[in-house]
Parts: C-alpha cells; sequence; structure tokens
C-alpha cells in the first residue's frame, strides 16, 4: 500500500480556502484518489471542543502560550488519530490550516517567539510535515472584505487589520524559508486562475 | 510587598487532599495569611473548561501526549493569570494538585516519557516551582476504598489498580528526588494526626 500524500493549505482570512478545497476535492476525485477533508483546529471530536473554545467571544482574553498549547494538543490528536492512519491507509488527507498558521498567527500576530514555537512544533510533530502546503495570499484589505460580508466573526476575526498584515507577513516569510513545500499562490485574480495554479502544482505530486 | 508562598497538595485518588485542604486554610486564616484556594486541572475559567474535556467519559480514549499537552495550556493559564499574579500581591496560594500529577499520571501512569514531560515542563514554568508540595500517601488499595464511597467515577478514576500503584510509585519517586521540596506524609492515619504532621511543615514555611 502505497501512502497518501498530505495536502494542507493556509492563508489570512478571506483569501479564497474554502472554495479552492471543494476545487482541489473535485479534481482529486477525477483522479481515483479517496481524500479525507479535514481542518485545524478541529479534525477530531476532541479537536473541535478545542477549536470551540479557541474561537469562543466568550472567553475575554487567553494566554498567548496557552492558546499555542491548545493549538497543538488539537494538533497531536489529529496527527495520531487521524491524519497519520489515513496517509497509511493509502487516503490522501486536505486539512484547512495547519502549523504554518501557528507561525503566521501566534507568531507573526501575537508576537510569539518563534523559536519556542519551534520547541513546541519539534516536541509534538518531530520530523513529520505536509508533502505540499497551498498558501493562499491576499492582500489583508482583499481578505477583509471577503469576510465582511460572512457576517458574525470569532475571536481570531475580530483582531485588528495590523495583526492581519503581521499574519500574512509571517506566511510569506516561511513561504521563502521552505519554498519547495510551500508554494505561494496569488489568491486575488479570479477563482478559476487560482485553481488553475493549484492545478498545476497538484498534477506534479 | 513581601512575595505569598505557593503550597500544593497531590496524592492518589482517596489520600484526603479535600479535608486537609480544608485544615490548611483554616490554618493560615488563624496566621492572618490571605490565602486562594484553587485546583489543577482548572482554577481560571478556561482551565475549568479544559477540565471538563479531560475527565469526561463522553470521549473513549486521548493520546497521551494530548493529554498532556491539555494539562500544560490549562497549567499555563493558571499559573500566569492567577498564581503568579496572586503571589505577587502578597497571597498564599494552595492549589490542589500541580505539575507532579502529570509526572504521577502521564509519567508513571500511563507510561509517558519522563524526559519528554520535563521539556515541555521547562517550556512552560520555565524555573516557576512551589515552595513546598504535600504529597499525601496512602496505599491504592485505602485510597481506592475510600473513592469507592463517593459514586460516580470520572475518566481518571475509572482507571484500573495497576494503573494508581504505578501512580503512586512515581509520586514516592519524585518526593526522594526532590526532598527539599516534596514532603512525602502519611496519610494512612487519623484524619487529626495527618494534619499534625501538615502542620509542622508549614510552621517552618
Amino acid at each position: 500500500m502505497q501512502r497518501g500524500k498530505f495536502i494542507t493549505i493556509d492563508g489570512v482570512e478571506g483569501s479564497g480556502k474554502s472554495t479552492q478545497i471543494d476545487f482541489i476535492c473535485d479534481y482529486l476525485v477525477t483522479k481515483k484518489i479517496n481524500v479525507i477533508l479535514t481542518r485545524e483546529p478541529g479534525g477530531t471530536e476532541l479537536g473541535e471542543k478545542i477549536r470551540t473554545l479557541l474561537l469562543s467571544t466568550d472567553i475575554q482574553s487567553i494566554h498567548g502560550d496557552t492558546e499555542l498549547l491548545l493549538l497543538f494538543a488539537a494538533r497531536n490528536e489529529h496527527i495520531r488519530t487521524k491524519i497519520i492512519p489515513s496517509l497509511e491507509k493509502g487516503d490522501w488527507v486536505l486539512s484547512d490550516r495547519f502549523t504554518d498558521a501557528s507561525y503566521a498567527y501566534q507568531g507573526g500576530g501575537r508576537g510569539l517567539s518563534i523559536e519556542r514555537i519551534t520547541q513546541l512544533e519539534k516536541w509534538v510533530l518531530q520530523d513529520f510535515t505536509p508533502d505540499v502546503t497551498l498558501l493562499l495570499d491576499v492582500s489583508v484589505a482583499l481578505g477583509m472584505s471577503r469576510v465582511e460580508s460572512r457576517g458574525r466573526k470569532d475571536r481570531i476575526e475580530l483582531e485588528t487589520n495590523d495583526f492581519f498584515k503581521r499574519v500574512r507577513n509571517s506566511y510569506i516569510e516561511r513561504s521563502k524559508q521552505f519554498p519547495k513545500r510551500i508554494k505561494l499562490i496569488d489568491a486575488s485574480k479570479t477563482l478559476e486562475q487560482t485553481a488553475q495554479q493549484i492545478k498545476i502544482i497538484l498534477q506534479v505530486l
């Protein structure tokens, strides 16, 4: 049994992940690939409960390190009980967000030390990593204008524009640091043009 | 303002912590010391929600590393938003369980690597540590006989006797490793005799 591929898709709010996820699933189905669609934080029963804690606007504030530990707790459950077992069965796994989001949001956005995030990443993931990460890049202004139309915001979406600018810059920095794994995709174009860029990447995976 | 003292009380199920906590609070009040009583996992709004996740019998199983990360997430919130601010105000803090419980339950009980627990402890606590830890020691048979009378058990209390024997042994090992901080107290005697042992420790704190 050939091990499946692990694809993650990431980017700031309003970068169009949901639409492109639909495209990727449809594309893989035409290739007769069984794909498990999942998301972070979440993806497991326990992980979804942690997601609810993290995104709830009931809790006024969460210490940055606590937020990071909760994200990695959910991620560990996700990897050990869902992602790796699926890959070993030969399925492909597509995750809406993964560890790069912790670097972008908690590192870039909240200013947590990148070195400390790396320590926790090593503790949890050891050397497990996605086969490819599709980073959908849009300006914060464009992303936010797409989010505004969605209605009620969660605890993270309530952050400031400066926060999201730091998040976007961190994502771009990471794509430069890991150019083989992280594919920076211009997501400011039409949905079809963005999907076309993704298709080219998937074809050689 | 003199910094307050941080006391933790730990031990297997049925070691009589609750009764001795009442005694300690009463004793400190007679000494005109303002004491904040708290517990782990929990102690904060977010921490109590994490406690609910951890102790719920709804979730069939949780990966050992995930459990440990959740415990340290709750602990970080507890230390940063409640314990340290209280100590800095001059209050004393008494916590029903603390990090030693992670070594005993997740290390001894579940068999997680002590080295990995230490890595996470250093990440979260840096060099923060209790001034004194009161370790109430009873045999598993005696402890369990006390727990049986309480009614419905949580996810941890449902573990086997062998699990709790490993937990007890780990606690005893830790008291040998840190003899200055961890005071091993024979809690198989009467409540008054146990309280007397605790009083002697508190008098010189």
